[in-house]
């Protein structure tokens, strides 16, 4: 089980930052406590392992990308597949945006977990990428995409949206909802029928 | 003066590998020794410290996407800024695919630069950045892509460009050159005129 307190949260926002700034690896659990102002041991009353750090923070950043996409396809309901990938794109620069520290640990730092996790993760990490190559070829089906390779398409456009964590500031000149617009549309034209 | 010596690449190539495996932070001369199978104070005959290894490899992966996008934007001559853009695309891909090792550490671990060295390449990748911007505006300009935000746009396609290092394997059932063909109908639509 996975403690929820407002400590916990707390020390996983602190080991969020350290992983982002200098990496999973090259932080250690002295390094969280210390950043916390308490004793190594004292950290170990609320997490057993650095990696369990990680994975809570992995877990919980892929079951937000995961619910905001749920949502975003219920929400379009029957729509066709242009809507409908609008919508994952539009729920994908909003999870970034909410927190790109956090979203940025997910797409680097995942491949430091071991054995069975990271396995759990990669396939939650396919699945989800398998919602856009399958909308994408939802719309290639009806003529409403070009024909194109779904898969090297979706990996275009969600390194694309995973890069947002690498240059977005909640203070820069963009807010998320322009990012989102902006990225609708770079990603829909990459896709579309006509050019030129 | 950087050595290039057969030793030094041999050098350059484990540190790359080991930047690229564990990150900058979690690596040390004393791995880098191991992986070589040298003593740490051999290694320090050829290296003054960690870091200049970082910078020599974040110096020539700059160097080798200035000269592919040089070379483009001299072959291209005065072709219009969609052309341009293509070359450019192409260029990028296959800097990243002759060294998605190098290149990712390129891209992910520059920022591990202290001072001086991190100005220098935060101003190299801009100056970089800027070609796809002005070529973008260049195309805007003309009516030969729809009006956007140039900046955007250019960060869209780099960002996709770059993820082609985490998932690129020379072995992987794309030829560098289908990978070009892709990203460059991708980008040269996302930028389109039409829509559907």
């Amino acid at each position: 089980m996975i403690e929820t307190g407002a400590r916990r949260r707390e020390i996983d926002e602190v080991a969020s930052e350290l992983f982002h700034a200098n990496g999973y690896a090259a932080t250690s659990v002295r390094d969280i406590a210390r950043a916390l102002d308490i004793q190594g041991a004292s950290l170990y009353a609320h997490v057993a392992s650095k990696e369990d750090l990680l994975w809570a923070i992995v877990d919980r950043s892929a079951s937000a990308f995961e619910h905001a996409a749920d949502r975003a396809v219920d929400e379009t309901g029957d729509a066709d597949a242009v809507e409908r990938l609008a919508a994952l794109v539009e729920a994908h620069v909003e999870v970034v945006a909410a927190d790109p520290e956090r979203s940025s640990v997910f797409v680097t730092e995942w491949r430091h977990l071991s054995g069975g996790r990271r396995a759990v993760i990669a396939g939650r990490r396919d699945a989800y990428e398998a919602r856009f190559r399958e909308t994408i070829r939802d719309g290639v089906a009806v003529g409403a995409f070009r024909p194109t390779d779904p898969a090297i398409a979706a990996t275009f456009i969600l390194t694309a949206l995973n890069g947002i964590a690498t240059w977005y500031r909640p203070d820069g000149r963009l807010s998320p909802d322009r990012i989102a617009d902006h990225y609708v549309e770079l990603a829909l034209r990459s896709l579309s029928e006509d050019h030129r």
